[in-house]
């Protein structure tokens, strides 16, 4: 019996030293991009021979762009599943007399790919009707527990490769990210969207050093106490703190780094209907040029949000397409932060 | 003019020899996997520069993985084509005025695919509406007919791809298949499925010298008479049975495998709704202890399915997690013999 | 900042030398394709560690498995993204408030993909509402003004590589194009079609000097001033001709080439009901025998079209099936000349 593989389902699991570690090696490997393409595809590449399943329950241009450009960049193959789509729906619970929708149990779709594949990444995003079972992320634990390869989150309930590309943003523009001030605001959206994003900026920020604040409509939009906790104790650690408001001018106030996303309040989850007049009171939560004059250095303060953005709603067109925008930067760090991890997790360094 | 290509259409149109030979070089292809990648990817794979055109009409899991990767790995590209989702959909009959839905002829599809491609492989499953016009397999043998370079079945009324699998699995399993006792045996589903894996299943047996069982509610699955004839010429020229049975304690007294598999009874296509209370009533059908306790040796048989497969519904839990369960293996080996196939037709050996 | 890069969104914006070199090493990678390709494939290929992004607003065959196909063939990687399907919905326009359906700007889209990618290459035909809006080709336009890596186009309100392709076939057939006779003929289709290849043939046809007549049932369906014009321009350039005409017989006469196609007329844009009459009473513009008997040399004039071709529709059997016929040849060589087209533009040969 092998010993279990090492999976990247969430930053929780990963010390902050051995994410410095990936962002150390992305860094050099992006150093290094154009001139190692043609050599390192050919017999050197790290994934040379290798093959990994991106099964994809929700659409993506982004992830699966960079995740199959960065495996074909390192020598290796992306297949690309879309259960539901072009595959069959899957059971996730154990136990269960399958006579409804699910064609197949996990146990077996995790098996078998884990035979063919050298790594299996998931996107899988909750469902909206209970957050008590979305929290759950059922899916990508559930590909986790019958794999016998590593398993990537591309996205569940937290979005950590997000994490890893928003972090080497970070390092290039700031260097050190210790007793930096680091701003999450909620931004208005039409639609209720999940929380990932914004679980994910919440705690690399405070993994990171950063002192964090959580700028929010009202208290119903704090996030999960999971990631508000896993936060506190983050900050702790590293001697910083973690501010709740909900006053845009206070909590912009000498920010170096204003990280934008819109999400939906936890306690209004298959009510949204009941949520829609609040968030609509706080259109003006957009992230503009006044605001942005209150960061610190009289307005040096950074801007980043991991796209898709609706422009001059999520933010100004001033914003996004200012020279202190990181949008495009931190899209890129996708490619780069996602190769390094892959290689990690196939080359035996994770452990 | 070149020579008509060696098709896979049917492992009916293969000798014994032919097959046994396929599954030599799939077994001898899984044992140098791991170190053969590096090396065959680069230059030396049997597949170096080619391009193959995974053609689906329906969705697919394991095909597309196992095909995809397995081409890769032979320094390979497989194209991916879902006609009528992302392309157009296809005239089959000669000399028609297409003033239909159908945009194109397969005789162009098939002309043009060659040029660009070295190997066609189509999946397109029965229409299940008149079960006469299923049985012509219009679609791939227009594929046939006018393509020139040789083409696969992924599936259509009958799977020789899972035939060649699910026969190296039985070999590495039970070394000489000759003189063994093979049960296929109906199981219950919600739905009337494609007879294609029964058919294969019960094809493939008859003709490794299997002892063949077919197991099922009433005469009326029995499997279409193409099927039935080739198996018994086959157990003829073995020296060996086909038996019907519909009483499941004697038809697994002694079996060494046990292949489960649920299938709609052909004279109900188009009628689906009257064939439902035959099906109801054959829950009891589904593999369990009980049952597998009957089979060779005080219940040592072998138990093995295609996938999708319902648990607790086809088979109990224990029987699918059991160490004499072959379903991860069987679809494992879809990779070594699809790649074995492959090398075999695009190499000039297959006469 | 880098120099803007160099498209292929027209062939307008593209003189008729630089056509013609393409098509030159089209010609020489075509006659080496098969002994090129193990070698090409492994350090030496022109696109060695380069990745394509092929975006699809529509669905394609031969577009996709040319092009996915030619890119493999010289060491690249193709990433097809379908957005609307398997991606979000996107904003062209700048300056909007984006609070509609749009989650996304082309903006970002064309600069992210512009960090991962070699090249964007784009398929977006026109929604067939107001053929004022359709002339606008903003999608392309969109993906050319913001990224900053070549962007080809794969049919818009054009299609340039069909061009291509069609240009290299009658190369192949008639050797030099000056002076010999081009007849362009609208064919009925059940449905009003995008006038993008009827576009296409008529100004390449113009271009390499062919005496161009464009044979359509009424004045309705003369097309797009911009490229009658631009045929037009190109005629007088070469000293030649470009005639409409509504008789097939007198159309018909001493052509070397008839080049078929269907198209909806462009005054019925959003009010195809109306068109739907003269359309119907134009069946008899199908290719057939005795038309063709009427071409040069007493009905020695070649045939082609793009496909899909609905056979017996837009042409007889016979001729689509005649050595004349050019479609299987014209369909193969989009895989030549996007080669062609594609390494130049990344070689830096493209001025």
């Amino acid at each position: 019996m092998q010993t279990a593989p090492r999976h990247f389902l969430s930053t929780l699991d990963w010390s902050r030293a051995e994410i410095e570690s990936v962002l150390a090696d992305a860094k050099q490997m992006k150093a290094t991009r154009k001139s190692a393409q043609a050599s390192e595809r050919f017999g050197a590449g790290a994934l040379a021979g290798k093959s990994v399943a991106l099964v994809f329950f929700n659409p993506s241009l982004r992830t699966r762009s960079s995740f199959e450009i960065g495996i074909f960049e390192m020598g290796g193959h992306a297949v690309v599943l879309e259960p539901g789509k072009g595959a069959w729906p899957i059971e996730y619970r154990d136990g269960m007399v399958m006579d409804g929708e699910a064609e197949e149990h996990v146990e077996e779709v995790a098996r078998v790919l884990s035979r063919y594949c050298d790594l299996i990444a998931v996107r899988a995003f909750p469902k909206f009707q209970r957050w008590e079972d979305d929290r759950e992320d059922l899916v990508i634990k559930g590909f986790a527990k019958y794999a016998t390869v590593p398993v990537v989150n591309m996205e569940t309930i937290t979005h950590p490769c997000q994490e890893l590309a928003l972090a080497l943003t970070l390092k290039e523009r700031l260097g050190t990210t210790d007793g930096k001030k680091f701003l999450l605001t909620w931004t208005y959206h039409p639609k209720p969207l999940n929380t990932a994003v914004a679980n994910s900026g919440l705690i690399i920020a405070a993994k990171l050093g950063f002192d964090v604040t959580l700028l929010c409509p009202t208290p119903e939009y704090v996030l999960d106490s999971r990631y508000m906790d896993a936060a506190r104790a983050s900050v702790a650690e590293n001697g910083r703190t973690l501010t709740v408001s909900h006053d845009p001018a206070s909590a912009y106030a000498g920010a170096h780094m204003v990280y934008a996303k819109s999400w939906g309040a936890l306690p209004y989850f298959g009510r949204w209907e009941d949520e829609k007049p609040i968030r609509e009171k706080h259109k003006h939560f957009m992230v503009d040029e006044q605001k942005m004059a209150l960061t610190v250095d009289g307005g040096k303060g950074l801007f980043s949000h991991c796209l898709p953005l609706r422009r001059n709603v999520k933010a100004t067109d001033a914003v996004v397409s200012s020279p202190s925008s990181l949008v495009i930067d931190e899209a890129e760090n996708r490619l780069h932060v996602q190769k390094a991890l892959l290689r990690r997790l196939l080359s035996g360094h994770a452990k």
